[in-house]
């Protein structure tokens, strides 16, 4: 008997939940063009439980079924598991694991290297926020996290002290890529996909020059409202 | 019972037929890149009634069945429905609302964030007429619109006084993103398409320097050509 | 009984096939990515009659089964048939009827606005020969051809004149577009595809500055051991 | 009876599964967006035996079935086999055979024109290591080989020369295009896929300006990691 058969029914079943969803997200990744190869990971909170659930390291996306999703603790270590097949965590696990820790209200986290967003990290410099699209999605500029060391927990202090307090859901880490957190995996996937989508936009409109950024009381307007009205979460969307 | 249910039956058959078209053309969006995650919608006036039939907000491409498609009225409040689960039309609908209330010529009216042509959005450029295909579909450049505030009647205002009495079927409002007009909803997803084609291709070529645009009297042929001409819906072309 | 019927058999079964390839030669175009919505064509001549067989006018790519491409004589003026339900060929039907009667070499015509080739054709810029891919398949720099007015023969005839006697399949007709040409439609095609690689490519290089050509004696060379060595059609590939 | 039925038979099994996988590999190059056409071809070393396979020349991926891929000698010469139809081998099967012949511990090769990669080879420009991406993958810059006539032995000569001693698995032949090698052809193809990206990123974040390199302790840190504690080939991995 594992470690994982050793839990409550309820938290078996949560991971078991869980585990669907983390492996399907990761059919987001290349379909919005996020990734090349392996080279991005979703991780999601289990409900009702101390542990998360992440891709294992270097699996391609086609290998993706929910048993090979890896479950770990709050740690950052394998619980071990007789369907997990002896797969290893990502690579990236600590940082997840760092954000979990120190930002309760985070259910998913995201890492990719998209292309655009990835740019911009590699210039060090944050996405401006010169569109409608931005100031909905993150209520401001996308920041810059300092460069850290992969491995240890550098990469997650610098992703939670780059977030913490802010609005905006995602963070480009330095000559790395962007993190991106959520209320759960499939939040931290959209805000991926946004950044991205936002990234390419701006980058190829500054190839023309400078762009202004938006009145900050539009951004404020439209952050108050996207996060109240858009959606199917409020009445009175028109 | 519910008011859809209510209404003569010949309109109820044209609301249906309108669901079924709305919902199809929303897989062109991402078919030809215009949208990431959620952000476009499609709206479609219905054939001899004071309705319209737009996208539900927040959901994903992947779930547009017709059913899920939101009736509004002209002044783009949601006709209840028991079919329609319970779901809010667009965050975009005012804006819908309005072209149809001030443009009785236009059946449908499409919003993207398409990335190129909202980078000229971003700059509050327009594209230029340096290609016959822009001669072609738009009859000259796609003009820019105002900075508006989404959620009242700004948008739509913008749209109309920029695009009335224009050859344009696209309007770039400024640091948001286009929108298009045209005799249905498939027109509309044409223009919007294009006008992404188009943002692309200029925005590569002017990246070397300014471009000339076509000469007037070339312009002017191949729009009356392409409106007279071109497609199965004239005798003669060659 | 139509025009079509009254053909010899062996005409009618060469038409046939002609028609099968032509639909087939479309599906490529979507696939590389060479056109949005329906703005690009192929045509292919019949072997053994003095035919050519093409794209209708507006119709989509998912549309484009072999009984629905049209059959023209050498002046572009259609064959009627009972199996084209109407439908009327290309607008740019003209043109490659003007270079099947001036290049009888010519075997297969393709048009598209593909985007980086149509951005140097904004410029009027011809993609300068700066890598072997572009040596290998064109035998030197891509020539621009003269602004021409869509529908009568002046397109056809800046074809003509600027291919005939060169070594490139491919011309970009100045702010307009590419035309290539080949000894069959698949030829054509696969010089549509490989015009728009190598335009973005060396578009993509160009950014940072210009690009030194490869000496003409490399280019020749190149040139004639692509043309006598490379696929299946000759012994002694290596 | 042919050659290849004459080997014994653990090379002919091994010759079997080598084309199976090779095949298959093929795949991977229009999926990740690395060629047009038939541009570009991944070969593999035959284990236990002094033989490799490759693409045959000139033949789209669709048609890529197993028994189609080409036997070849250390020499580059074809191995006669009744089932592989009289397909000649890939127009650079002399480079591939001279990599297997001078590096030993390579199984596989890649060579495609993949966009950004070939782009950076039109100016003769190393891809700097700006990014942890680059690190990982390559430990340092890309390198540029020379400018090398096809057919003979100097692009082999080039690419052993320019790589041998070195991290990169990838060089950018000089206005040619990128090779890339590998433990296994697999291997190379995910060297092949991850230059294209991350030549991609860095053409992008460019555009703006000079990127600084990482440091180049932090390059050897990230580059021993990568080698030693990503994926499932090692315990530890957090």
């Amino acid at each position: 008997m594992t470690e994982l058969d050793s839990l409550p029914d309820d938290v078996r079943q949560a991971v078991a939940e869980t585990r669907e969803r983390v492996a399907a997200l990761h059919a987001e990744l290349p379909r919005w063009g996020l990734v090349s190869w392996t080279a991005g990971n979703v991780s999601e909170r289990v409900p009702g439980a101390d542990l998360f659930v992440i891709k294992p390291s270097g699996v391609t996306y086609d290998a993706l079924a929910p048993e090979r999703m890896v479950v770990c603790r709050m740690d950052g270590t394998k619980v071990e598991d007789w369907t997990s097949t002896g797969l290893n965590p990502s690579s990236d696990t600590a940082a997840h694991a760092y954000v979990y820790r120190h930002m309760p209200a985070v259910g998913g986290v995201v890492h990719t290297h998209s292309t655009y967003a990835t740019a911009f990290a590699a210039r060090g410099q944050e996405i401006p926020c010169v569109l409608t699209m931005v100031a909905d999605e993150f209520g401001g500029p996308i920041p810059v996290g300092p460069l850290a060391i992969i491995g240890d927990d550098s990469i997650g202090r610098g992703i939670v002290e780059t977030l913490e307090g802010q609005r905006s859901r995602a963070v480009l880490m330095a000559q790395h890529g962007p993190f991106t957190i959520g209320a759960d995996g499939r939040d931290a996937v959209k805000a991926a996909v946004m950044c991205e989508e936002v990234a390419r936009t701006v980058s190829i409109a500054q190839l023309k020059g400078p762009v202004a950024p938006l009145p900050q009381d539009m951004i404020d307007k439209l952050w108050y409202r996207y996060q109240n009205v858009y959606g199917q979460h409020a009445e009175g969307a028109s």
